[in-house]
C-alpha cells in the first residue's frame, strides 16, 4: 500500500495471514498446485474440492473443540447468526426469544424480524460494566425462553460473558442457547463442549482468514430450517456452491489462531496495558475497565470530544481506529452497547475503539499515543478558542 | 494440477479468469498494491474497500443493463434466489407463487418452504422440448400469481425461455417477476430493462469469477425483507461485511463476460455443433434439440447407458463432465428437468451433460468424442457379455 496508516482496528477486519494466503492461492488458480472445482461434481475436479473442504472442516472443528459433523459453513458471521435465529425459530411455534441488550446488529435485527413474525422478544440487561445483569437474566429465565442468544465477547467493549454459566442455566428451562463467538475466537480459548451452548457462530476474517467464510457450529440434536435452501449442501442446512478457497483459508486461520492464542493474549495484553496507561494520562475514561475483557480491545472516551471527529483526525494523522462497530458505521446513533450499560449519551458519542492484532507493535502503540496527545490538544485548543 | 483432465463441466463452475485473478490479488494482500479493509470502516482502509465495491457495482450493473443502485451483492446465486423469493414473500400476506417445473433447487426449495408457510405454490409445466408450456402458463396466470419465478436458461438442457414475453404477461396480473439468470449471463445477451423482470439473479463463478459472489439485481420499487439482517449493508437488503476481493473479481468477470459474449457464443456454438454431430454418430439422443438453447450446453443420452456410469468412466479416461446439475449430485433421482419434459425415467437416468467454456478447444472436443466412442463400445460389450 503506497500510504499505509497504522492499523488499530483489528476487530473490524484483519489482513490475511501469510500462511492462510498460501493455502488459498492454489484454489484461486495460482502456482503449480492450481486447482478449482465444484465440490458437488462427481469427477476429479469435484473430488479435490470436496477433500479440501473436508480437511478445512476438521481444522475449524478442532479449533473450537467441536466435531467436524457439527460445522455448517456459511458466508460469514452475520449469516451464521441469522441461520441460527431464523433456522431455530423455523422449527417452533412462536415463543419467547431472549437476547442480550448488547448483541451485534446481526443478532438484534433477525430477532426483531422474528418479533414481527409473532415471537416475543426480551432483552437481557447488562450492568454498568457491560456484563449480563443477574437480576435481569433471572427475570428472563423465569419466563422460560425457547431460544437464548448471548454473545461471548462484545465487539466494542471487549467484555467477555460467563457463558458456560448462562448456557447451563438456560438449559435448565429447556432453551436452545446460541453464542456469537466471532470476536472471541483467537483471543480467548473457545471450547464448544465446555461452553455447553447448542450453537456458536464464527467468522474467518476476524482471525486472519478471508472475507466470505464463517460457520455455525451446531449440536446435531438441534434442528434448523435452512436460511439458504437449494442443492442441499452442508447437510441441507446451507445450500450454494461451497467457496472452496475461502473455506480452505478459514480452516488454516482457525488452526493458527488456536495455536497462537495463549501467547498472543499475553503479548497483546501487555501492549494494551501500555496503551491504557497512556490513555489515562490523556484523561481518557475506559469503558468496562473492571470487567473481564478481550486482551486486544479498549473502548474509551476523552472528555466529551466527539468520537467521530477524533477518529477522523487520527485517520488523517495516519492511524486507523473506530468510533464503534464498523458494522453500524452508517448509523449516526451512539453505541447501543454503551447506552445499554447506562452510559450517558454525550459520553457515548465520545467513544473510540482501538483493537490490536497480530502485527501490532509497541512502537505503533507509542506512536499512536503521541498522535492522540497532539490531536486532542489541538481539538481542545480549537474548543477553547470557539468558546 | 499434476493430473489435469479435460474440463467439460463449465455450467457447474469455471476456473478463475486470469484478468479477474489479477484484479482480486491485491485484495488478498498480494503485490505492491496489497490492500484490505472493512468497507464500513471510516478510515483509509475502509474507504479504499468501499471505493472498490462501488466500482464493481457499476461493472456488474453495466453488464446486465441495470443501474448500480439496483445491485444487491450476495454470496452467490443460491442466496440471490432465496433472497428474492423469501424477501418478496416477506412483504405480502401468503398468496400464489408460481415457478416453472424446471427451476434449480435453490428456487424450488425456498418455494416449498414458502408453501409450508402458507403460500399456494403452482408449477408452470414445460413441453417436451423444455419450453414453458403455453396452456399451463395461461392457466397459472388466470389464478393471478403474486410472485413468478422462471429461469432464463436451464442449467441442464440449456433451454432459453422467452422471458420478456413471460414477464410482460405476468405484469398484466400484477405479479412480481424474477428470473434466475445464473446460466444465461456471458452466454446470452442479458438486459434487465428489455427482459422487464423485477429481479434477476447472477453468480460470479459461472462466468470466470470467484466462488463467493453473486447478486440480485432488483427494481427499486420492489420491497424485500432481508434474508441476512444486521449491520445494514447493501441498502439494508444484505448485511454482513462485504467480501471485497470476490466482489471486485465479480465486477471484472461481468465486464469480460459481456465483452466476449457474442464472439464466444459463435465459437462455442460451432464447437457444440461438431460435438453434437459426433454424439449423433455415437447413437445419442440430444434433449431439447429443437428449442433455443445456450450455445455451450448439450444434454444427451446414449441408449440406456446409465449416466452416472458413463460420467465415471469418462472421468477415468480424463474427461470431466456431469450426469446433471452438480448442485444435486447427492440426489440419486433422475433430472427433474427431464421428468418435467415427459422424458421416461430410464432415458432420464442415462443423461449426461457437456458444457463448454472459455478454454474449450476443437482438439478437446475431438478427444472427448474419441474417448466416448471407446467407453460406450466397452460398456456395450460388457452388457452383451452379461446378457
Amino acid at each position: 500500500m503506497s500510504f499505509a496508516p497504522v492499523y488499530l482496528d483489528w476487530n473490524a477486519t484483519t489482513p490475511l495471514d501469510d500462511v492462510v494466503r498460501e493455502a488459498m492461492l492454489p484454489w484461486l488458480g495460482v502456482g503449480e498446485q492450481a486447482r478449482f472445482g465444484n465440490a458437488s461434481s462427481r469427477h476429479e475436479y469435484g473430488r479435490q474440492a470436496r477433500a479440501a473442504i473436508d480437511e478445512a472442516r476438521v481444522r475449524v472443528a478442532s479449533a473450537v473443540g467441536a466435531h467436524a459433523t457439527e460445522v455448517v459453513f456459511t458466508s460469514g458471521g452475520s449469516e451464521a447468526n441469522n441461520l441460527f435465529l431464523k433456522g431455530a425459530a423455523g422449527v417452533f411455534k412462536p415463543a419467547l426469544l431472549a437476547i442480550s441488550a448488547i448483541e451485534h446488529p446481526c443478532v438484534r435485527e433477525p430477532a426483531r424480524q422474528l418479533q414481527r413474525g409473532g415471537w416475543a422478544l426480551r432483552e437481557i440487561g447488562v450492568d454498568a460494566q457491560g456484563l449480563v445483569d443477574e437480576a435481569s437474566w433471572q427475570a428472563v429465565l423465569a419466563d422460560r425462553p425457547r431460544l437464548v442468544s448471548v454473545m461471548m465477547a462484545n465487539n466494542e467493549t471487549g467484555v467477555v460473558q460467563d457463558l458456560a454459566r448462562i448456557a447451563a442455566q438456560a438449559r435448565t428451562v429447556g432453551a436452545w442457547v446460541h453464542t456469537d463467538a466471532v470476536q472471541a475466537v483467537g483471543k480467548l480459548e473457545v471450547d464448544f463442549r465446555t461452553l455447553g451452548v447448542h450453537a456458536l457462530s464464527l467468522s474467518a476474517h476476524k482471525i486472519g482468514g478471508p472475507l466470505g467464510a464463517g460457520a455455525l457450529i451446531v449440536d446435531k440434536r438441534v434442528e434448523l430450517t435452512p436460511l439458504i435452501a437449494g442443492g442441499g449442501q452442508e447437510r441441507g442446512l446451507r445450500s450454494g456452491t461451497e467457496n472452496v478457497a475461502a473455506i480452505v483459508g478459514f480452516g488454516v486461520a482457525c488452526e493458527r489462531a488456536r495455536a497462537a492464542q495463549a501467547q498472543e493474549a499475553q503479548r497483546l495484553g501487555a501492549l494494551r496495558e501500555e496503551l491504557e496507561r497512556g490513555l489515562l494520562q490523556c484523561g481518557a475514561s475506559i469503558f468496562s475497565a473492571q470487567a473481564p475483557r478481550l486482551p486486544n480491545t479498549v473502548f474509551f472516551a476523552i472528555g466529551q470530544i466527539d468520537g467521530e471527529t477524533l477518529v477522523a483526525k487520527l485517520d488523517r494523522a495516519g492511524f486507523a481506529c473506530a468510533s464503534g462497530s464498523a458494522c453500524s458505521s452508517a448509523n449516526p446513533e451512539p453505541s447501543h452497547t454503551l447506552l445499554a450499560m447506562g452510559v450517558e449519551r454525550g459520553l457515548a458519542r465520545a467513544a473510540v475503539r482501538i483493537s490490536l492484532g497480530r502485527d501490532t507493535t509497541a512502537e505503533q502503540v507509542r506512536a499512536f499515543l503521541g498522535a492522540l496527545a497532539g490531536v486532542t490538544d489541538n481539538l481542545r485548543n480549537l474548543a477553547s478558542v470557539a468558546a
